[in-house]
């Protein structure tokens, strides 16, 4: 049910309205188009869209948007439907907004360090353009080769390079947005330093399209990283891992500091195709890499190893010599995910500060220890920044519906350890429908209400990605 | 005139009303302080605050911003009071708010590498806390040693290692914030990954005190830089400096890139106390700054110059070889500001993305040469970030207010100029009163009104450091 059109005018009256407002064969209502682009990565809702339009201008996403408020009719922006949170899941007869067809790079600048980009440009596709000016463009995750720009924006992507580059909030020196009210906003310049008033640019990065849709965006590039080299470390149980992130961080500029654990290892090395990082069997890995720009940089790496193996941090390690070598090691992180997807895994993304990860990661073992002594728990994730990413396995004598059911007990006992050690229901996947009922959890009540009144003063009629963040 | 005043109140009434919600002797009213507080850097504006208010805890700020809300006064942020743009400055009646009770560092986290400062914590204080960890806060600007973090904050405040560090922006963790409501929000809780909704941190950022109240922020601190070694290059025009940045940016992270002209020099040298950098006249001058963390990189920035030199970019050059040498080198640039004041300059703080520097920099030359060809232009500036400070000085024989008078017509032209350029009327010293009714030159009307209306939301009242950003 849509909580906003208007019932007195049909399904297909609205859709003969939109039409001529896009270029011929640009509003697709078949049922392959509405049920591809009605849905993300989450299989959670069942997609059902009004129809799918995809604008090949600003103008013409200005004029969907309009039509939008007149009709009252909810709008879902669709970029590579890679998102966790079903924030593009067009659920409820809205019409999904696609940039599938605003996918071009319109400028470079060398000086700046600067591309003006489409909302529809493949975040791929800028690391390759970078790569082409002999530039970089550092924010990187699984679904680099799916994700785009605008969408990266919408929900502030985050990923394996954080700890370094930051997320996509860093790298936006500037974009055009269209409120929900329909204005063209170009927002910051592209200008380094900019203060003349509120930052507005950052309130629609990570605002999940519920301001407004990004519909030009001028993203920075940086400079190439020198010979990247990673390390694998084995650590003899999860709380030596922070004091090796510590003493690494003191003496190199980390690009990555990754961790899994033992069950994480084991699966990835079961399929056969990743060589194994040493023989020492260990309970925890840290994977960490860093620019190994000058031998004494090297050097000062290999040293603080040998420290860390003193102090009994650490029980065995490597590091690349290759960029073969650095590919092998990072697989054995990078494959965690799709490997364990065999297990039909609970998942939850979930951050605290860097100090308390230990204490909250036991915390959370022991809740599922003791009242699912039979579920698999795989930990992973970006322990450089926090960031956690838990997994729960199905076992295999459970129905995906009754394992499911028992997850959401254990979502709620996962949710109140978070709120205990002031952390974050999603550090990365945003909130769109799948945690819009916990935010509580992260958020006060006080701020929940502050940012519903903010999205009201950007988007008075509520068309803009509506029921995502918070019911509608 | 107060137009935020209840007028059936009387001052008297108002200030008893007031006293009991904060310690005995921590209202002051008598002229002396009224003066003292009422005012920033600037001198525009004459100080005719009500009272000074020091709170010393969150609650005492709570209990004030009640207070304002009930009898309708506008309350004023001060912190170091070393604005440049009178959004500190108290001139029609307000209670102004200090943070000078609320100083203290109130926990270090070194696996976080977090301070949780309260808003009165002095830039220098939290610089000095830093080394003494080991760490470093990037932050710096020439009033570190009296802005306060609160400040800092409100202003976004920038500096000489944004090319490196970016801006206060990217230092603030977390911070507890009182809207102009009353209500104390907790924004981010110090975490680096946390996609659930608004980041409303970032709008606090930079709003000088106009939606509420920092009352304590949580910043970050970074690794300590490793063997900082400047260079300055004398250019034979101003054009060169451009390639100059690109070929060391594309070497090097740069951690400063400063530039000033032969004039602003010049009178530097005057002073006596400044060894000049090389005998080798030239019309402008770049100082760049860079870790030598290893021999490498020294051997590279070297190879970097010669470069410059053959091309024709650069004349001279030298590079400090000691931290005697480093200090020598940064005070030919960070003397001009205290210098020139003797000339009472006109000063503005505008911003271009940096490719476009040389055309913006010409544009204004001329249009300053055509009309007041007896005006001495100085220029100085964080060039790699496209900020230029334009000072010009008062000729002698001109009286300040038939100078200051010129100016404003001279305003009007720099400020067309910064919008034909589509850049900002203020680069890093905010709005406040004096840039007030320019905001148009670099924000559209649209987002104006959206500021305009979250504002509201905040601060429905219009208490909140009223007349700053906006008019009332």
């Amino acid at each position: 049910m849509n909580h906003l059109r208007v019932p007195s005018m049909t399904r297909e009256a609205l859709i003969e309205s939109l039409k001529p407002l896009l270029e011929p064969g640009k509003l697709l209502t078949d049922a392959d188009s509405l049920d591809a682009y009605g849905k993300d990565w989450t299989k959670h809702f069942a997609p059902a869209p009004l129809a799918i339009a995809f604008p090949k201008s600003i103008e013409q996403v200005q004029a969907v948007v309009r039509w939008a408020n007149e009709h009252k009719v909810g709008l879902v922006p669709s970029g590579g439907r890679t998102g966790l949170s079903a924030a593009a899941v067009a659920a409820n007869g809205e019409v999904v907004v696609s940039f599938d067809y605003m996918n071009r790079i319109l400028d470079f600048n060398a000086f700046d360090r600067t591309v003006v980009c489409q909302p529809g440009v493949v975040t791929k596709q800028l690391q390759l353009f970078a790569e082409e000016q002999g530039l970089y463009y550092p924010v990187d995750f699984a679904s680099s080769g799916s994700s785009q720009i605008g969408g990266n924006i919408g929900t502030n992507a985050g990923g394996i390079k954080v700890i370094r580059y930051g997320m996509t909030r860093n790298w936006v020196a500037g974009m055009k947005v269209v409120t929900g009210k329909g204005d063209l906003l170009e927002l910051n310049k592209d200008l380094i330093k900019n203060a003349t008033g509120y930052d507005l640019r950052q309130l629609f990065i990570g605002a999940e399209g519920t301001l407004g849709f990004v519909v030009e965006a001028t993203m920075r590039l940086e400079r190439t990283p020198k010979n990247l080299t990673a390390m694998v470390l084995g650590t003899p149980d999860f709380d030596s891992i922070m004091p090796v992130l510590h003493a690494f961080q003191s003496k190199l500029d980390l690009t990555a500091f990754e961790f899994f654990s033992d069950k994480a290892l084991a699966k990835v090395l079961a399929r056969g195709d990743v060589p194994p990082a040493f023989e020492t069997d260990c309970p925890f890995y840290a994977l960490l890499e860093f620019e190994a720009s000058t031998e004494e940089v090297a050097n000062e790496a290999l040293a603080t190893f040998e420290h860390c193996v003193e102090q009994g941090w650490v029980l065995d390690g490597v590091m690349s010599q290759s960029e073969q070598q650095l590919q092998n090691l990072w697989k054995l992180r990078e494959y965690i995910s799709e490997t364990i997807s065999h297990w039909t895994p609970y998942k939850n993304d979930i951050s605290v500060t860097v100090s308390k990860v230990p204490a909250f990661l036991k915390d959370i073992d022991a809740i599922v220890e003791a009242n699912y002594p039979d579920f698999e728990v795989v930990w992973f994730g970006h322990i450089g920044d926090g960031n956690l990413h838990l997994n729960i396995l199905k076992p295999e004598n459970l129905s995906k519906d009754e394992f499911f059911a028992k997850c959401a007990t254990v979502n709620k006992w996962v949710f109140e350890t978070v709120e205990k050690y002031n952390g974050s229901i999603s550090a990365e996947h945003g909130v769109g429908m799948t945690k819009r009922d916990y935010l509580g959890y992260s958020r006060s009540e006080a701020e929940i209400g502050y940012m519903k009144a903010v999205k009201a003063v950007f988007d008075p009629n509520g068309i803009m990605n509506p029921g995502k963040i918070f019911a509608e």
